[in-house]
């Protein structure tokens, strides 16, 4: 038996070179689907996954609603499995995320969109599974067989596939997301600056995580991965949701995770920061600027990608996050109690 | 200065008359503003909300896809106001929604989205408000001044609201929701038991609420009733979602409530509930049948409303939880902290 969390640690490592493999190997496939969906030139993007995917599949919500110009929604898998809407799809592009491709409510939403008249996209790890045998275009984000239960190396591996092929869509050659294997490394590489913060929250039976924009997607996978590993109560909102209510429970026994690279998204987070100093909480903001709010704890994002990348790096952190305090917590983030690899819902 | 929670209560109580109101007064406005969208044929659907306005948003998310056909999807408020996205709406519908209809973000979002071609319509409060103003289309949802910082009388009237334009839009003639304000003023009359449930959850630090289909909506605005009176870190999950990762962190300390009226979504949340009893957890079961699963504790609903009517109702027992277990706790759900009525982001 390997040591607690070996296999979630390993595939966090080995994101650098999963995420250079995409670049070099994933392009060429992504322009392909890519110059489809100019043809077809789809008006609306619905977009279908759950979990971890969920967030990959809300990163392109972003990517397509300001990139594209095109309104965008996420789709309710049980309107169509179960209560079964067919709603007229033409003119729309369905895009499905999932690591297996094979979630039986993912598979039906999509054969039914395409009963409907969409144009069906499914981004799978498995090039053969029934999500991509029934999608009409396929993307394999290529991170290589993913043991640990909780995904790390499928996500930045969706992310950045969905970049390039939205990137390409628009026009673009992919080449921004050059450096991001290198920034993805040095975060894989910071590992003990993450274990010795972990330990603060070893405690910590509750937690906030939250971001704007782009790294809003951060923020739920962030909240995700901590929920699974370590069980802790961690609750993702948008900075502008945060006001709408749940600020009210914050209080210094409720640690706040901001996600702030440089950005409109940052930006657009100042104000809500504020209000989390003034509610006492007890912060840490993940960003790439050294100015910090008064108390807050800070931990510095590489810099020199764009805001719109970021999501495929910034992650990293918080994988190494969830896994140390699941590790400072006397827990195996490999075994992680009441869960399977594969979710099989209708 | 009056009892603790007096004003939420009374807003509580205040209802049935509300949803009465808008049954009478209300359907007359709707049927005029459906008229428009029968004209208008949009192909897509884009709802704009925050807080509580986004779960009354994503209960007609359900009505559209389900009975209409057509994609729909909740929109970023970000991506217009922040990034300044400017999507191509023509053909398509935005509805925004807010108690308020003041804030910015939402305001903002209507304008573009108008600019941009869509038809827009704006369900508030406030007849005269900038929402109001902004939108081609407005839906005044009748509910009276309301004053409490968490929203009751307003949901319930924006999703009545919402269901009659939406039901009149497919030609129906709004009669199912005729035996709405009498299966609200049961559950307003209900208070007492509430009152001793509230009991058990005193110490609680945290909870799942859960639902599916129809049924999520309220497991959203349940979550977010707890979370901003009683302080309790309360996390909604579609009970699909549950099963992909939140589901480790369940644990006998870790109360589940599940909502599940009598329908579609009750019976796909059937293998979630095993799970959750599987987990240990402390499981209470608001719903319209009276077996349960083994050690559950149940909340008889009222019967005779279609699931997709039970969410205008059934929130009404899940706003006393929150008020109780604020009051259990010593706190004051009228004045919750750093919590204002108006919430202004961009």
């Amino acid at each position: 038996m390997s040591a607690a969390g070996a296999q979630m640690a390993a595939e966090i490592v080995e994101q650098p070179a999963v995420l250079d493999r995409v670049l070099r190997e994933g392009l060429p496939e992504a322009r392909a689907v890519a110059q489809v969906l100019v043809e077809r030139a789809p008006r609306f993007v619905l977009l279908a996954a759950r979990g971890t995917s969920d967030h990959a599949a809300l990163y392109a919500k972003y990517l397509i609603e300001i990139g594209h110009g095109l309104p965008c929604g996420l789709a309710s898998p049980s309107t169509y499995t179960a209560y079964g809407a067919r709603p007229d799809l033409r003119d729309v592009l369905v895009i499905a995320v999932s690591q297996s491709g094979s979630s039986p409510d993912l598979v039906g939403t999509v054969a039914a969109a395409r009963e409907c008249g969409a144009t069906t996209l499914a981004v799978t790890n498995r090039p053969g599974s029934p999500l991509a045998d029934a999608a009409s275009l396929h993307l394999d984000v290529r991170a290589g067989a993913e043991l640990a239960v909780a995904a790390t190396k499928s996500y930045t591996a969706e992310l950045l596939t969905l970049f390039l092929v939205l990137d390409a869509w628009a026009g673009g050659d992919g080449g921004q997301a050059g450096p991001v294997p290198e920034a993805a490394a040095e975060l894989v590489a910071r590992r003990a600056e993450v274990t010795e913060l972990a330990q603060r929250y070893r405690f910590a039976q509750r937690l906030v995580t939250t971001g704007r924009g782009y790294a809003y997607p951060t923020a739920r996978e962030a909240a995700l991965k901590l929920m699974e590993t370590s069980y802790v109560a961690a609750h993702a909102f948008s900075g502008a949701d945060l006001l709408h209510g749940p600020l009210a429970m914050v209080d210094p026994q409720y640690p706040v995770v901001a996600v702030v690279p440089d950005g409109i998204g940052r930006v657009a987070m100042e104000p809500v920061l504020d209000r989390v100093v003034e509610r006492g909480a007890d912060l840490l903001v993940l960003g790439t600027e050294t100015d910090l709010p008064v108390g807050a704890r800070g931990f510095l994002l590489p810099g020199g990608i764009p805001e719109r990348l970021h999501p495929v790096v910034d992650i990293v952190a918080l994988q190494w996050l969830a896994l140390e305090m699941a590790l400072a917590r006397g827990l195996d983030p490999d075994a992680p109690r009441g869960l399977a690899k594969v979710t099989q819902t209708w």
